[in-house]
């Protein structure tokens, strides 16, 4: 059990009366802001990517938020509000995303996905979760707060990306030319998840990204396997056999030289934390597309290895014919695309050129091996006993009756490695999502139980940072003035 | 040296003098053959197939052949003719094919493909040497033995396809239903190539294909790479192990249990045949693409892996994401399509069963893998002392003033599988193709002095197939009558 100092605070009653009385309209609300088509992958809904930024501007203003606007990228547009205070109370900024993922395959949803629907306690849209839905808890919690008090215990500030579903392209320029509007003591992103309904837990880390392309080119032209083969390389087997040699079969360690050496190894106390992570193994299995076995580096948990342990994944692979019948080719190409995900202290540019090499090094004669490290990201931890995460767990603890357990995440959130690599921000992962919301998939939902917690925590939240001594000169205000 | 024996012939010169006539007209007409772009692979080009089958009809009747008909099939039509002399002659059935390949890319083209020119002694177009230009030298042979001495001195058959570079998806179909019409003492194909223009050769075997489409199949869906990457087993990376363990990384040998069991071992006799191949490494990783080396099974001449080693090859590989940028996914399937090349004694159903066993075997847990064995064909091989095959010796002797030389060919073809199987009907792979012709590809291209002695070749061919001994009487004609 983590021990974390709790600074006297009002019970805040007011907040979480407000948030029962209004439940029903919020989620009427969502519903309504569920329904414009924000894909931001496909272009043919760029017009309503831009309709929904314009949305959710206008939702922010209405919650109370100030100085609400479009903020332009080269590509979808973002939105940006804040409420300022006092420049000397701690500043929030909070992340969250308005465009979606695409909805094929359509036939699978039970409702549109555009028009979302409440059956047995579950919000089911596109979007619900993944983050619409997570950005209006936020917007509620500010009304929370306004509509009882009048205003705000702290700054806040709300970035809103148009781009994060396809790839965040734009939001490192953005971050960069925005830097002096979006500077705070701490980022709050509500884009996760927590263990269970009844397992509050908080992330305090998110995993980086390394990527390599990995080509080998053989014959100039795709030749004749009668007139050819068994006489020079075929370049799917040399890529198989370099491909097959990044792990040790029998550990499923990486066998790149160097790959480990810079990994943070857990601690005692950081492998209990893990330990108290409730997992099973059927269930674990079931969300993993009903696979018939973990398989992973030996001597880990699989919460473990989700959470602490750099991987090395082939995301895809191509060569040669893959179309109907037979072509009885040696192919003049194949390639594969690997990405490993970082644990501290790993960096990288350095992974993808350890991987780069080992995939140079492992290239036979009679074929030309390329391998091309792709733009990463680090990833980021905020330690357990920084004043923002104890007021984070603080917040959980009121609403959810007990102490939330800390996680890491498995996954990567590009944004949020942004906001620490260029503005060194400590980052708050306050999500609400469940294992099984279908995020990327059809049906996607929100629990409406989640939705209603989560709003709560949030407004809570901005209560604990308020007092947490993160702010510019360790200034609060009373969190608690009469309406 | 191959001794084979060499009945009194007589010198028929008439049939060289012709053909020196004629030869300006045999070259235009070709180039006139060659319009019709008969790309069988194409659905969009069905028309311009059975236009072409039409054209090579009626040219048929030109040359002197008669009963000349469409044959269709339930895809592009076919084209059969004959011209049966006597019944107690022998019988000779030509097979060619009247489709070719597509052209695409097509601005690689110095010519266009459908506009056939002569540059520095070639002929370049689409089909020139595969197959068109190869069924015109059979016909142009026909001619020139009606115009000389006004009948042919056995009976011949002539069938012609058009669907053999889209697979021959229903010749065998059509040579079950046809078998009555085209029964025959031997096959005489034109489709392949000799050594070079001043080393004569002529094929004795094809090899045999065996084929085996294997699956991987792990999480039902792709699953995030971050929420699952380095907990379950990613199927790209169980294929790429599996399809590096089928061949020994030092030997190069096939690692199936049983592979080589039943392979032909070769005679002393058989390695000095292909011991007396000409072969330049230099030359053969030229045409293999500008290979840096050649990788095959170790304690092997290149000649002997194309000719008479088996081979297992990867035709095609797929799995996961393989479009720009990258997407962090562990995906569901991966598969890969393998064919191997098979050779004297080996069945392609029993080889295709142990590659399949081999992989099920390779499999490893998490994942479900099938393996589903292709239908193949078997090797052929006609003796080089069949008498066909030492008429056809005989024959480009007197053409090109030497011997030529035995060889094997590396590919399969399939048609020639197909007469073998369903009718035993033995073969004479007769073609003058050259290693440089780049079939297939851009700016294919026949060497006219390839296509007139090929020509000279095919009409001395008959005269001494007549005096072979293998008609059904023994009964030859008198092979010089004046005209």
């Amino acid at each position: 059990m983590v021990k974390y100092p709790t600074p006297p605070m009002p019970d805040a009653v007011e907040l979480d009366e407000y948030c029962a009385t209004h439940e029903g309209r919020f989620i009427a609300e969502l519903i309504e802001a569920l329904r414009i088509p924000s894909i931001s992958a496909d272009p043919a809904y760029a017009g309503e990517v831009r309709r929904n930024a314009e949305y959710f501007r206008q939702a922010a203003l209405d919650a109370g938020l100030r100085n609400a606007e479009i903020v332009e990228t080269a590509g979808h547009p973002a939105v940006y509000a804040e409420r300022i205070v006092d420049p000397s109370l701690p500043t929030a900024l909070i992340y969250g995303h308005h465009d979606v993922q695409p909805v094929d395959p359509l036939d699978e949803w039970v409702s549109p996905p555009f028009e979302a629907e409440v059956r047995d306690g579950n919000l089911y849209g596109r979007g619900a979760v993944d983050d619409k839905g997570q950005v209006w808890m936020h917007l509620k919690a500010v009304e929370a707060h306004l509509r009882t008090r009048g205003e705000l215990p702290l700054n806040l500030k709300l970035i809103v990306e148009g781009e994060e579903e396809s790839g965040s392209g734009h939001f490192d320029e953005l971050v960069e030319r925005e830097q002096q509007r979006l500077r705070a003591d701490v980022l709050v992103v509500s884009d996760t998840r927590v263990i269970a309904p009844d397992v509050p837990s908080l992330s305090t880390g998110l995993r980086g990204l390394a990527g390599v392309e990995v080509w080998v080119h053989g014959p100039s032209v795709d030749l004749h396997s009668g007139a050819f083969g068994g006489a020079i390389a075929n370049p799917i087997d040399v890529l198989a056999r370099i491909l097959a040699s990044l792990h040790d079969p029998d550990t499923r360690r990486v066998t790149v030289p160097g790959f480990y050496d810079s990994v943070h190894e857990l601690s005692a106390d950081e492998r209990a934390f893990f330990a108290r992570i409730p997992y099973s193994d059927g269930e674990f299995r079931r969300l993993a597309g009903g696979v018939s076995a973990t398989v992973g580096e030996q001597g880990w948990t699989v919460p473990e290895l989700l959470g602490a342990r750099p991987t090395l994944e082939i995301n895809g692979v191509w060569g040669g014919y893959s179309g109907p019948g037979s072509k009885t080719i040696i192919p003049a190409t194949a390639g594969a695309k690997i990405t490993c995900r970082l644990v501290p202290n790993q960096d990288p540019n350095d992974i993808a050129r350890r991987v780069a090499d080992a995939v140079l090094k492992a290239a036979p004669a009679g074929v030309w091996v390329t391998a091309e490290p792709k733009t990463g990201g680090r990833p980021v931890v905020t330690p357990i006993d920084h004043p923002a995460v104890q007021a984070a767990a603080r917040a959980m603890s009121r609403v959810f009756g007990k102490d939330p357990l800390f996680t890491r995440e498995g996954g990567s959130i590009p944004p949020v490695e942004t906001f620490s690599r260029v503005m060194g921000m400590p980052a708050v992962l306050a999500g609400f999502g469940l294992p099984d919301d279908r995020i990327h998939a059809p049906n996607e939902k929100f629990t409406l139980d989640m939705y209603a917690k989560g709003i709560r925590v949030l407004a809570h939240l901005w209560d604990e940072l308020a007092v947490a001594g993160i702010g510019p000169a360790g200034k609060t205000r009373p969190v608690r003035e009469p309406v």
